[in-house]
């Protein structure tokens, strides 16, 4: 594994490391912030899944987490969106193949040799992390778009892992929205029963762990009717009584200036619960 | 002019305009953040000026200003680096021409005919930003790298304009260091008599106005010993009795995460001058 960028920021330090994936067959990049905290011992770890198009470096430099990582003491890893390189299956929209992994395991052609991003989140990279950085075995999970949608659905699935999670702008429902859809069909073929495994509205349904869910919508957001659409998240929650705080935003869009303006409360909802 | 850009963002709004300006001769963008006070009054403006390089995205996509301009109530301008378009002259490298304005007016050609930063930011800009927001006359000015060195310049120049004045990283003696000598040679000549005008360690000995000058400086910046040369300020000020407050930063670059880690310090600076 090799360090590729290093920046002091607020007494700790944002980093860039590129490493050989396994999982993913394929090198890749991900950012670490480093708290000044984890100098003197261990620190729990929140993992952010960045959405469409986004590689390591939209979260890092334009969320301003690393003011709040500093402040609670907490290892920010925020890994690419999707396996990369020229020996990798793309696709020339932006919402299918590379920037678009959509954290599932495919098991489709082209993509089923590289794309095995929900394992690559779950299993690699934590252990990684655990293994090379100052950081103990408590974590959290959020994201943005279809990162929020990673987010929720991954925590979910595996019930023990996170202490938390919390998602700006997720997709919800990914089997009933046509970003899902497209990808889905894709990455898993058209039995729509393997898609449930990563929907996170129909995984409330059987939800084993009651982790509440933090979710902020922005209702100037351009995607929020045909792609985001959070009412179907309320209703799952609402019929199976899976704790749900839903903050919608007048005026605010899909853009990290949404990240940015709430990201010291989904800091403030992750240390408390990782504390 | 028109609304390129409009995103919510701390309860105000992060806008960015496209203008014809008549003192570059060329359409030129620039960032404008109006906090949430701005709904019901005029409130302070802080210019930023951004270094090498840049345009009007860099500051209002990384630095995390917002958050502060929202707390302090303050407008934030953030115009491009220079002149733009394709009839505009230009330079292959990446420190001449667009991109490298240096916030002076060119007297040399090709440059002469657009190049004239300086007019921009001190008259042209401010004039526009106070008939169409707003905005009451209490300014302050603030930039980074060929910014810093612009908002010192700026400010030092033009006693009574500025409230307060603040720089990260900045070209302190352009004069004297390998960036400013390219710069100033092509747009200004070879008479050194005439660079004076635009260097702030040259401007620092005759100024007129004793505005306090707020520098912050990370000490692993690459271009600390070569075009940056702090000291050659701090020289300055002790000779001439002027205050300045330089604070030097161990393991902080010339990256933005260096900005966003002091950002908050110097909105409280300008705040405080403004209000």
């Amino acid at each position: 594994m090799e360090r590729v960028e290093h920046h002091a920021s607020f007494g700790g330090s944002q980093e860039v490391y590129l490493h050989q994936s396994s999982t993913l067959g394929c090198a890749m990049k991900f950012g670490v912030y480093l708290p000044p905290q984890a100098k003197r011992g261990k620190v729990p770890v929140l993992y952010w899944l960045s959405g469409l198009t986004c590689t390591e470096q939209n979260f890092i430099t334009k969320a301003g987490a690393q003011r709040f990582a500093a402040e609670h003491g907490i290892i920010v890893v925020a890994p690419d969106t999707s396996p990369r390189g020229e020996g990798v299956a793309d696709d020339t929209a932006y919402d299918l193949g590379q920037g678009a992994g959509f954290y599932v395991n495919a098991t489709q052609q082209p993509w089923a040799d590289h794309y095995r991003v929900y394992d690559y989140v779950v299993d690699e990279l934590p252990a990684l992390v655990e293994a090379t950085f100052p950081a103990n075995d408590r974590r959290a999970i959020s994201g943005h778009s279809m990162g929020g949608h990673g987010a929720l659905m991954i925590a979910l699935r595996n019930p023990g892992r996170y202490r938390s999670t919390s998602a700006f702008s997720p997709i919800v429902a990914p089997s009933q929205v046509p970003w899902g859809q497209k990808a889905f069909t894709s990455y898993l073929g058209d039995d729509r029963e393997t898609w449930k495994q990563y929907d996170t509205v129909e995984l409330i349904k059987n939800a084993r762990e009651r982790l509440p869910l933090l979710v902020d919508q922005g209702l100037d957001d351009e995607f929020l009717q045909e792609q985001l659409r959070p009412n179907l998240l309320q209703a799952a929650c609402d019929a199976a009584g899976h704790k749900l705080v839903l903050n919608q935003w007048p005026g605010y869009d899909h853009s990290y200036y949404f990240i940015d303006s709430l990201i010291s409360y989904h800091f403030a909802h992750h240390a408390a619960a990782l504390s």
